[in-house]
Order: structure tokens, then sequence, then C-alpha cells
């Protein structure tokens, strides 16, 4: 593991140009209510308006761009639970790479059907019984694709972490930044941009309690594995940190947090209703944290990254019922 | 009728000068996915992310701002479905001016919430059964309040001429636009703002198909009377146009179209899966109105006014659940 090359703020500065012009430069929004409610300048990164509704389209990208002449002939593979493969899946249509991509037996039928509307071909496994990364990579070996892994990659963390730079570059340098936690692709991205940009910013990552495998990791010094948890923050239900991504967090980041899936609903709704905005589940865990810690951010600046807005209507309908 | 001094273009720039500091430049958002459906390039105004969730604001803001220091002292009263409550309720406090708001007893429960949140003294009366407008006047008379309505008041109408405007400014000419029509406050508004600036532009005004008294204005010559239509428009439940609004509607506006609430909830629910928003039933008639003619609209360049997101969050959900 210490041999790995890992990414720093350059491959961020170096991503950012590499994915002009194919990726939105999403709008920083604010809310009076949020900022009186705070007592604090908070700065939401609406992510959820990104091309194909999250921020991996940065990552995906970013990877792809890079591919050689042949890589680009051959095909990419990956392995995801949805956006990731979305964001693969549209990231190399536009390119002309062919793209097969492995999904859960249960992912959410907009991000499958996205994806297969991007003309990704779509591979189901099951998600409690099968070992998504030894299907992602057996097909590579089989056909000469090119994995492009949803999170563990040095080129999707650089491209995650440009979210996070416009973000700094819009408001200034940030006293907290809340970040969604799953894999770690977005939070050590945003991790380099911000040491960088920011250096003396508090950086914190966000689980639901249910799959903090992230926390525990990164208290325990070592990457703990955890079985798929059941919360509806399905963008969060990685059971892993990766090679890339742990040591970038534990150097960088300030602590991991948890919210419950309750505080991630009513965090939803207070979004839906105060910001007029869809943000799937685990969009909201930056808010959620956020929240749960108003006191301590009084006076502060406050950056909440808003990953995506890719949630079933009929699932977001039930959740504003609760 | 014809002795009113009708405002123009200038009233909007004054407006526009008016307003800057305390109204929301709102974002212009596009949607890849509209653009393909329609084969044309389409451009949403996002007034539901104006202060207040609408583009009320706009239009009080403008009038209060030009109150004569015993106006201000004295205070404003208003009779509004609800937007245009909440509007008048912020902008006054805002600039420190008390305010009477008259409002249906059946407002959406989040509107007269925010209200009086705002400060508001609302007093209510019964939709079907009691005039608002005797009720606002009465009330201005006995306590020499100032009665800011919702739509048929020059400042009113130049206020609301600045979304487009901005619009305009920020897309250049357009071939249409598609602006919600209850009173016509911003439709004639926004007339006034495209034929100044996009002079060719296509102008429609859309109603919901239960209350088209403006299609019938329109196409009579003179203003219709009808009951309170049943329709989830709530913002569109106006009985008549005004002595302002008719004739600007009548001289710049190329047609008024009617959708359905059914075709209002499929837009919606498009707008709340594709582009991340959540806009109210009335803010879903432009769009509606446009894809119903997205045939004639290919190649074209066309605006759309999304007029405000403030719809009750369980009201909502049970919208996205049809």
């Amino acid at each position: 593991m210490t041999e790995l090359k890992l990414p720093c703020y350059a491959d961020v500065a170096a991503a950012a140009e590499r994915i002009e012009g194919y990726a939105n430069r999403t709008p920083v929004m604010t809310s009076r209510t949020v900022n009186e409610e705070f007592g604090a300048e908070v700065f939401f990164k609406c992510e959820n308006l990104q091309r194909m509704g999250a921020f991996k389209f940065r990552g995906a990208m970013n990877a792809l761009r890079q591919f050689t002449p042949e890589q680009r002939a051959a095909g990419v593979v990956t392995f995801s639970s949805g956006n990731h493969a979305q964001a693969i899946a549209l990231a190399a249509k536009l390119l002309g790479i062919p793209a097969t991509i492995v999904m859960p037996h249960d992912a959410p039928a907009a991000k499958v059907a996205a994806t297969k509307g991007y003309g990704g071909n779509v591979i189901v496994y099951n998600r409690y019984t099968e070992d998504r990364e030894q299907i992602g990579r057996d097909l590579a070996a089989k056909h000469g694709l090119t994995l492009i892994p949803p999170y563990d990659h040095p080129h999707v963390i650089a491209g995650q972490g440009t979210a996070a730079k416009e973000l700094i570059e819009e408001t200034g340098p940030l006293d907290a930044l809340f970040v969604c936690l799953g894999g770690g692709g977005l939070l050590s991205g945003s991790a380099l941009a911000t040491r960088h940009l920011s250096p003396d910013c508090l950086i914190y990552g966000v689980e639901p309690q249910a799959g903090n495998d992230g926390q525990q990791s990164f208290r325990s010094g070592s990457i703990v594995h955890i079985d798929t948890p059941k919360t509806i923050a399905d963008g969060a239900q990685t059971q892993h940190l990766g090679n890339y991504t742990f040591p970038l967090i534990q150097k960088h980041v300030t602590d991991i947090l948890t919210v419950t899936d309750e505080e991630l609903i009513a965090s939803m709704k207070f979004i839906a209703e105060r910001m007029k905005l869809v943000v799937e589940p685990t969009g909201c865990l930056g808010f959620a944290a956020a929240r749960a810690k108003k006191r301590e951010l009084a006076g502060k600046k406050v950056g909440i990254i808003i990953s995506g807005g890719n949630v079933d209507i009929s699932r977001f309908s039930e959740f504003l019922a609760m």
C-alpha cells in the first residue's frame, strides 16, 4: 500500500482543465433560512445539478480523457451502485468509448435506466452474494477492457476534487467543509483541493450510521471492511475505503461523522421545502451532519457538498411523506 | 380604463435598479434532456430560487421601495392567494414597513406559515364567498394603509418584468417565451421586457384549463370574469385580468394557451426527476405548454419562466406519486 503514488493537488488542477467544457460548473447556493438557523454563512455546492445528476461525472471524465487510443478502442468497464455507472456511461458515450457496467440487482431503477439510456452495456450482480470487483476484473481481463473503479483510482479521486476546488474558488477560504463519504473518492479529492486552497479548513467526511466503516477505519488506523449496510443512502453502501482513498483521508481529514437515515430524511425535506432542490439521500449526508453540529459552526464559513440528485421519484415522494 | 398610464420598458429598467441587492438574480438553467426532446435550446429562468420562493418578491419590493415616508409609517395591505402575500410580508419586513395580508382560508399551509413567519399580520377570508379586494380596500381606507394588489398595479408589473429582462440579457434574443398567467402581472411585465429586448419573440401566456379567463379575455377583447377555478395551480386561481395587465397583454402577447392539471403534474415530475428542482404547480404552466407545442419549437431558442417553488411538501409528495 505504501508504494502507491497518491494523487496531489496538481492532479486536481489538471483534472479541472481536462473536464472543462464537459462537466458543468455547478452553482453554489445559499439559503437565508439556513444561515439564520446556523448563525453562519453556509454554501452548498450543488452537484445534484451536475451532468447526469452527480459529482461522479467529474472523476469518470477525468479518467476516460486519459485513455490511450488502444484503451479507447477496447472500452471501459466499471462496477457501481449507480451514479458512477451513469457517469462512466455518459462520459464514454461523449468520447465514443464502449462501456460495460456491472450494477447491483437492487440499484434504483432510475439509475439503471439512465445508465442504459447513455448506451452503457449493463451486467447485473447480486449485491449481497457476489463480488462486484471480481466480476469487473474478470471482464477486464477477458475482453481487454480498462477497469475504472468507482472511487479507488487516482484519476477518479483527482476528478472528484474539482467540485471542492470550484466551491472554494467561489467562496474563498472556508472554516469547515462537509462531504459525504462512501468509498472516499469525493472526500479524498475534496481534501486535496481544500488543503491547498483553504489549508486551515476543518474537513468532515459524513457516513450513514449503519455503514460507518470509514469512521471505524479512520479511528483504528487501518481499513475496516463491513457487510453491505442497509441505509437509504445507496451511494454510501460501500463496504470499505480504498487503498488510495484511505491514506488521503487519514492524512487530510479532520474527522468522520455519521448521521441516521431519519436525519437524512429530515434534511431532504428541508432542502426540498426551503431550497427547492431534489437531493438524493446520500447527497444529504453533509447537510445532515452540519445541522447536528450547528452550534459549533456559529460565526463560521461553512461549505457543504450536495453530491447528487438521482433518486427514484416515487421513492423521493415517499421520503417527503415520512 | 383607457386613461390609465400603463407601465413601459423604462419602468422595468428602473425596477431592476430598485430591487438590485434585495432580489436574487436567479439562475438560468438548461437541461440536455429537454433540449434533445425539443430539438431546441430551452432556457429556464428559475424564480423558484428567488427570495421567498417566487418572482412575486420583485414586484413587491419595487412597489414598497417607492413608498413615501408617510406610507411607510402607516403600512401596506394586500390580498393574495399566497406568494404575493409572502412577497409583501418579506419586502415590508426588510424595509421596516408594517404589513397586513388578506389571505384565503384554503391557502397552502406553507404559504400562510411563511407569511406569518415574515411578520405579516394575516387576515383570513373565504375564497368562495367573500370579496378579497373589497376587504383590502376597506382595511386600507380604515387604517390609512396603502394597498398593493397582487398584480394590477404598475409598480408590481414593472417589478415582475425584471425576471424576463434578466433572462434575455443572459440568453440573448429568444424566439419564444412561455410565462404562466394568473392575474397577468408576470406576463404583462415579461411582455414589456421582451418586446424591448427581443422584439420578434413570440410571447405566450399559459393558464390552467379550468381557469382560462385570460384566454377568453384575450380572444373576446374585453376582461372576462369567471368563478374561482378549481385547479392545482393555486397561483393562477385568479378570476379576471386587471385593468393594467389586460391592455398590456392584448398589445404585446402572441396568444394565451391552456394546460390541464394532468399536464402540470407530468411536468412537475419531469422537472423534479431531470432538473432536480421543486416547482409548484403554477410554476409548471410554462413548461407544460411548451412541451405540448414542442414540434413547432424545433430549432428555436425558447425561454420558460418557472414562477415559483412554494408547494406544501406533503402535497408535492402526492403529486410525485400520481
